[in-house]
């Protein structure tokens, strides 16, 4: 599912690949500064485009569920009923929730960048992440428009998987053929990643002709199996977006074929974006099995990567597994009391921790336990003396988890989801975000 | 509600006053070196003895929800159907939560507790925190029962209140007038506590004769309006347990000013145990106003401090209130989508931050919540050099809040739920807790 690379040329060469790209598309991205309308300091914003050659019917969008969405998912909700699409543009730094006049501002950027690519503006779909609560420097952004469009480039989505990212650490890229043609997707999320039916920022561009009804059945499938079952931090954003485009420049022979490169793409841009989580050291792998429903398979896998006490034990490579029967516990105490759990089984990196209503362990598996938490550490844990955390040395990383395995043992449904751990660089991230 | 102190002596006169025994209650403790089966290194345990001088009929107890509840919660539930209780029985450092045989080494300490106080093993009640998952050290427990008795004061519950904690910064001891009696609690958790219908460990002793069946009535009522509207951490410990004894010893003239009395005890012990949350160094406290329901009133307050991403910004002093709504958004749209949220108006420190479904922001505005956040803070926040933290000198903590007032504006319904920060501290104390 994922690479290791020796260092950072051989990871800019896999990303050249994997970001062509397909037929029919230009990206293109411009960055300019600007002082926020609610803040005393300057900040930077980058613009990104993403253009078809020509509107196209083929689009899907899933956008959050957090009952404060911000304008540009109340205005991308609004285009899913246009006949068609040409572009989304999107800009980093302001997310543009709840801002007054927010529409307004999201519909002028939109009319501008229309005018730029001679479509009418509800052929654009706008997207913005960022500081929430803060407005658009709508005429900043308009002035600087024209560049975005003289960047716009057939080749590569590297340029803008990099402008669409804040608190990320390194670009999401994820390709997969698809049929006769393929799919590219671009990601960006690090923080505020619990998502609610679509995540953060995500861009799926493919060449493959399949029909808008189709793609949308198509996309809310991949990114129940993907992004839903995702959690970085517990928090749904405001902002979360998924767009899938058609250029419709390659023939469909093969729905199936297409759906599978769909499912790929989505599932390792998922991995992605835990990877790359805000402060994770440990991506924590839940797969629950035999329980009595999806939703509930679903929700002890979430329980167990959002429960802050085990989270911080995985951090601190210390298998105090109490922690995560406490954490199923609770979910099933207050959400689903009466569910049997006498025949719950559950092993951490293969080793039976319990089973039969009784923990099992010994110091000669807590050794073992702790030797499987080492072994899945992205990086090196520690506690910087300065308090400044800096990127990872061994960027990319690897795709190591901490394997965890709950077989509930009174139903016949399974889930896999991935969560992170809780450390000293997310509290220092996010304690001063916006300084 | 709470009281702020020169030094520590000031504070232990305080303290000396409050924790007065109710006539005819005694307490006792002692400590003991052990090595646990589970783990390769010694550790030391505490007995702790609440004692009455007759078993009484008039007691009432709650329980934590969790699904895997300790193997005392599972004792303690079949007590509430004895005709008497005589004492309690309470050791730190194990929590004898699914451990194999648990229940047996719950009951043998029970029996040896009774045999030495003279009463029938059903008439003792047996409660354990800390890890979960290790098995209690039997032998040695029932080997220390003498001095714990022999230790029995009539005198202070001081000994007791500092007897049961683990990862507490400072003892908890709460007192209150109640008709022509009095009322003493202790309580213990700092970490683990989003009660669900109960707390950690918290003990109500009380001379005022109050027959058991109004006593359960009321104490349901003072949980639910105290214990369980605070979250330090998310996490409902499975060993969660309310105690409440009356010895009986003074006749009851006025139901109503005894359960005022009861309220009070358990609001302070409650608003202790979030100010002594792991951690925290900013206690958040939310009035929800003109919800349609209690329980989403409630829910939303708890929604608010159990949002990571805010609870780190109000450790960093930042007013990142984007958070805050994002926090609000993301309950509503998982659990009560539909709800009108357009005229809902959310204050921090009393400045208006949102209204009419748009932030209401300013560079001014932001430095006075800066300012209002820094006033709160209960001591100096910084992560310390060398990744150790030590308890704070302004030793106890002052009741100072981050003050949130949201009003739903579309209903009646009000609660208040008190929470704490994101911090360092919290996860130094987690990532190795039991190291």
């Amino acid at each position: 599912m994922s690479q290791t690379f020796s260092d950072r040329s051989a990871h800019r060469a896999w990303l050249a690949t994997q970001a062509a790209l397909p037929a029919g598309f230009r990206a293109g991205t411009t960055t300019f500064d600007f002082t926020p309308r609610e803040a005393p300091k300057p900040a930077r914003m980058t613009l990104t485009l993403l253009a078809l050659d020509r509107p196209t019917a083929d689009f899907a969008a899933l956008f959050t569920r957090n009952a404060f969405p911000g304008a540009p998912v109340l205005v991308g909700r609004k285009r899913l009923n246009e006949p068609a699409l040409g572009a989304v543009i999107i800009n980093n730094k302001i997310s543009n929730v709840c801002a007054p006049g927010g529409i307004e501002a999201a519909e002028r950027v939109c009319a501008a960048t229309a005018a730029l690519l001679g479509f009418s503006a509800t052929q654009v779909l706008p997207c913005s992440t960022g500081v929430i609560g803060w407005s658009l420097p709508t005429d900043a952004m308009i002035a600087a428009l024209p560049q975005a469009v003289a960047a716009l480039d057939a080749t590569s989505i590297l340029p803008a998987a990099e402008g669409i990212v804040t608190t990320d650490l390194f670009p999401k890229v994820r390709r997969a053929p698809a049929d006769r043609g393929s799919i590219v997707g671009i990601a960006k999320g690090a923080g505020m990643i619990e998502p609610n039916l679509a995540t953060m920022l995500v861009y799926l561009l493919t060449d493959v002709a399949v029909p808008r009804r189709e793609l949308r059945a198509m996309l809310a499938r991949a990114v129940d199996a993907s992004f839903n079952a995702i959690s970085v931090d517990s928090e749904t954003s405001t902002s979360d977006t998924v767009v899938l485009l058609s250029s419709g420049a390659v023939p469909c022979g093969d729905l199936g074929g297409f759906e599978r490169g769909l499912h790929q793409v989505c599932r390792e841009l998922a991995g992605d974006i835990v990877r790359n989580g805000e402060g994770v050291r440990h991506v924590i792998r839940v797969r629950v099995s035999n329980a009595a429903s999806l939703g509930l398979a679903r929700a002890l896998g979430k329980a167990v990567v959002n429960a802050p006490l085990f989270k911080c034990a995985v951090a601190g490579n210390d298998p105090n597994v109490g922690r995560l029967i406490q954490a199923i516990g609770k979910h099933v105490g207050a959400h689903a009391p009466g569910t049997n759990l006498s025949n719950l089984r559950a092993t951490l990196g293969g080793i039976e921790i319990f089973s039969r209503g009784a923990f099992q362990l010994s110091p000669d598996k807590e050794t073992a336990l702790v030797a499987h938490l080492r072994e899945a550490q992205l990086y090196a844990s520690a506690a910087p003396r300065d308090g400044v955390f800096t990127a990872p040395i061994d960027y990319p990383p690897h795709d190591r988890c901490v394997e965890l395995e709950i077989d509930v043992g009174n139903g016949a449904a399974t889930a896999t989801v991935l969560g992170g751990d809780l450390t000293h660089e997310y509290v220092s991230e996010n304690a001063d975000y916006r300084s």
